[in-house]
């Protein structure tokens, strides 16, 4: 570990390693993601299951414009948290990697393979000068070959699969509520379930308009949103901070 | 939060993030829109409307040349503040992204996909070495499908969708006269008088030559001005700040 | 408004905003201008005015060599203040941009048009690393569809329209008389004593061979330059500073 | 030997050598191994054994996405220490020279020259600037033509080739058990006890979920991972840190 | 004015402005042509004339390859002061365009477009980033539609015509001797005992080896250059300013 | 001779000249070299010897892939010190040109020609920007027209010719003993124990692994290494450090 | 004339001036000139003269690998003093030159003309950033159209043609003894005495393996290098430095 003036000689450019090994810039871009608010994913025996909080700033912002939650293809979702335009930029790249490959194999890329491609992808800007690392971090979700798979990319460009995970903001603790709630054999709702309590553990209250919640069906292999009153409903089977804590 | 030795070591470039994830470059941007006269978009269920400030400087300048609301296409316009030559730049391509769509499906671009292409450009500009970040939020204002948008972009390249807001000097307050006034139910002339209301909380009074309005239609899908007559009829109905302060 | 010392951290190039969204190096170029012998523009009812005021260095040296008046086509000309290489550069760059406009659509260029394809140009110098703004800001001036119009660009790429305006050295005083003095309803004559007038307001006196005066007519839509006579005649009618102080 | 200022005065940059003929971005790449979990190779006469450490650090994380041992093709394999994105580059990037010398020679890429190939790709960013070295070493087994090798990467870009190495934490002390332990005549049971044996010489315990283990056999040239009860037969065979030290 | 800490701040490279709007690298490109030996051109009826002078440095030198008077094409030729390889490189330039116009447009080019094309070559360099000014100012001196024409560039990229001038060390003496001698009606003898008096203005004495003299006559159009016998004979006529001061 | 802080000032880049005309990087890079084991050759009647000292760092290391002697063509073989990464590169580099010529001419390269295409190589490292100098030095040994040739590279980019050499650490106290003892009617045994002899005089003693011989006979012109057995034989002969000093 | 550090805040690179007007890394690459053993030309009624002198480090060292005359043509060589693989740099570029105007022209290149060619080159290297200068100054000689002719670069990019000269250390004492004893109508004998005696008036004694001797024969037009027993001839009829002082 070492002083601030060591750590400033090494921190200005993704191109070089501080004495130790570390990689500034991309710890930085970390930071960038847990500035924003938080995205969930929870794995279930029927499919995976996407939450996201959004912070709506004004009643006259639309909510569906801040939504973190977006379809990249039938099959494939993504969550995200950090610098919302770097994660539109992610999203726009992973949508062009799965049409791609539509076009070019005639069937839908796997999760793993689009996690594997955004990665590449993410891992370019933390090598090469001349630009910053994305400051991001994106869960992706989807079916591949009927199987629920959700995967976890970070600003150095690793990806990692969960079971159930969470990028952004408090996201200890509330992982500590996932790894605590979470059932490897709950449906879609119950894994709807588990994400609202981790994320109303780190929470007073909220309301519908202050989360998205996506799911992406086995069955189906279909990417579906839910409505104002689906959460509602969802949110009324929930305890929040002061209550549990 | 840092101290200003601290920041200035992380602020000189789009290429990196400060220690606690921020991007320094971005958010002296925003202090450029920041300095720029407000333009506001209300929208309203008979179309969008568009109002802009305009600081006359001289008896001798065109006021027409230093108008900031743009026809983009027949049913999309923009309004902007901050750093005007940015703006004109910036309204150039997606005048650009216009006629492509419209060369390509031949059919009018929608209101979001060119909100899209147009923070896409931006993000670039915060990522990329070599340039600095634009220096000026747009109020992106349209009908598509028969719907009336409105889109705000700032300069990290991020878009929202918004019932109504301003962008540019004395944000905050305006915002806060939108929000109180709002009525999504009203026309479009009541629309003008809501952004005029908004506009006039923060000024003693101004003139018909220092504000230019435009509507676009959700019957006529067409772009449209106002001239200085009915400026002055709809400035007649407005309370200045010195009035309701 | 910052010290001295936080100034220096962000004006060495235009990929840098300063921490209150200023563009220090669009600044100094713009003092680049003020250094300049100034150029006016008047519109008059019959067509446009430009005076531009010379320094002659020496008696040996050529008068028409650092004229600061030139034709960019039939019915377009250009005055300029400030760096005297960077002028030439854009004039030529006007000059091909008509050039093109003419072959490309088989008819003369417009000035508003030019005007905007000038400040792109004077734009991107602006924002992309690796060159310094352009030191100089322009008068535009021609004739559009029978109509007079007078453009001025300045270094940061903006373009303004006025009735009557000036460029570099003295500007300030220079408008206070334009603004006192201009008639929308004059002839070229007119017009052309209302510049002299506002030139010889910050000057004790100057020679005819001190001046270029052109004019573009509405009726010809060509571009004309007054020669020693016609100037000397003019200048007979005008009171100079020490008189009128 | 040179202080921390000299030292500061070469190190940020793949471009300069510091005095004493040093490259210190390459030294701190070094570093960066050596924060990774180790990874082991034992070449036996029946084939090649690889051994990694993965550190799970949460049970919801899913083990097989951290693993660190990648087929390459058929008959070689890569393990890793260091960072996982760069990792994942060079894997990518040696899977590509292997597809192409299978298109280009009609058969399988020797492990020699596949070893030979990534290396110079390491070298590059060690030599030119605009980029960092690779932060990672890896172990190269394979079979080639009935022979078992195993080489070794290092951010330098050098490869050298060992009858058992391992890269990563704990290095030095590996080794030393690997070399006191080492036969060369083992078959590939033989050769995961002895790498099993250096792990543990460097831990009180670990799980078979913290291992992953995998041999290419030189009879079938095959790659093959064992599975969890494998892996827990061959860990009751071993002595742990606190038993043996 | 600035002080000279402050100056530093500005003047490392042509990309920058200071504050007070001054490009210093081309000023520092204007001091390296004082450090050169001086050229004169003077424009008689007859056609035109060039002198320059240079400081021999060995009697093993050749004196004909440190000259500075160059033909350009039959009707023009340059003289210099300044950094040598950089006059050349601009000679070079221009024979390049003389040759280009000749092939294109069937005729000799025009000696102001000339000095417009190297002005023009010269001002990217004070621009664009990545290189220097030229440290050279040319006299570029022919014969258009018969009349004898002498322009003057400047390290800024600059061009201007005078009817006599000088570059170089001890300009401003030698303008001031070619002010108080010069005759409009002079023939081109007249005009080299001109140049000659200037020059000697600032020289106890020199050798018909220590001067170059060249003509332009409007008549043949031609370039010629005199020989020894023909510069003793005019240096015979002149006073040497131990004479005249 | 400068001083410490004099020094730094023009060390950090081949694009640099030190006041008193040296080229630092290129210095380091020659100390990159001294920090290398060395590589001899010797050339006799009979042909060429190469000798190099691997220091074997662990027993599980093989040696082969530490060695530091290869073949570029048949009748080419290189030796070296220093980076061994960089080595590498240039080996590549010199097989190729080798192939080149082959394809081309029909002909084995010349080993003059291709030490000249590598020392053009190395110089265009030292004179661009963008990248360091190679820090290794090479022997270039072989057979041209029935003649031994034996060549060295240097990190500037020269290539000089020897009769004996070395490269590396203790060069200057090997090359003492070179000198004593070379002589030109050796044949090629002879030749070996005059390398071996210069290397043993600066060490206590080595084995047969820790050396690499190398021939390239004169009737052949074939590249050949000798097995353990004769290294051994060799060896034998060899008076160590400590006996002869 | 200016202070330490203020030299030092202009001499990091060729893309900048001084205050003053001097390019600061051209006159530290004409240190590494002065670094350099001498070389020396004459030119004669009967052809030119080269001469060389190297020093070689050791007798093992073959002496016509570190030889500085190089042939260009059959008609034109060169001699060089600096930096030794800058000079092979330019000899090869001056090849080239030669071979491509043999190509194009079918006949031999002008001396003068590649002298041009080859300071072009140079000058290049002084005015664009992202390299540094060439260290090295060279004699170009040559026969051209049946005369003798003798020029030199220097590192500013500067041709200069001379009687008799030499660059390298000692240049000035040398060039003393070179105007003394010229004499324009010697043969070439003659002029080898001339440029040995200058030799010799710096140095004690040197032995005929220290110079190398070329002629160009006006006659033969062919490039001539004088063998051991010649020089020796030359050599014993020159008085050294000890008795002639």
């Amino acid at each position: 570990m070492q002083g601030q003036n060591q750590q400033q000689a090494y921190d200005r450019g993704t191109t070089i390693f501080s004495p130790d090994g570390r990689l500034y810039q991309v710890e930085y871009a970390r930071e960038a993601v847990e500035r924003g608010s938080p995205s969930l994913g929870v794995r279930t025996e029927d499919g995976v299951v996407l939450v996201a909080e959004q912070r709506v700033r004004s009643p006259l912002m639309e909510q569906s414009s801040i939504e973190k939650l977006h379809k990249v293809d039938d099959h494939i979702a993504v969550g995200s948290a950090g610098h919302v335009a770097d994660a539109r930029q992610l999203t726009d790249f992973a949508r062009q990697q799965a049409q791609v490959d539509r076009l070019r194999y005639g069937e839908p890329i796997g999760v793993e393979t689009l996690a594997g491609a955004v990665t590449d992808h993410i891992q370019e800007y933390t090598q090469t000068g001349g630009a910053r690392p994305f400051g991001v971090s994106l869960l992706i979700a989807g079916v591949e070959d009927g199987e629920p798979r959700l995967f976890e990319t970070d600003p150095s460009g690793t990806a990692t699969e969960w079971a159930a995970s969470a990028v952004g903001a408090d996201r200890e603790a509330i992982h500590d509520s996932l790894e605590t709630n979470y059932r490897a054999d709950a449906d879609l709702d119950g894994g709807i379930d588990t994400a609202l309590r981790a994320l109303a553990s780190v929470r007073d209250a909220f309301e519908p308009s202050e989360v998205t919640i996506a799911t992406i069906d086995v069955e189906t292999e279909q990417y579906r949103t839910l409505d104002d009153d689906e959460i509602e409903a969802h949110l009324d089977e929930i305890d929040f901070e002061d209550d549990d804590e």
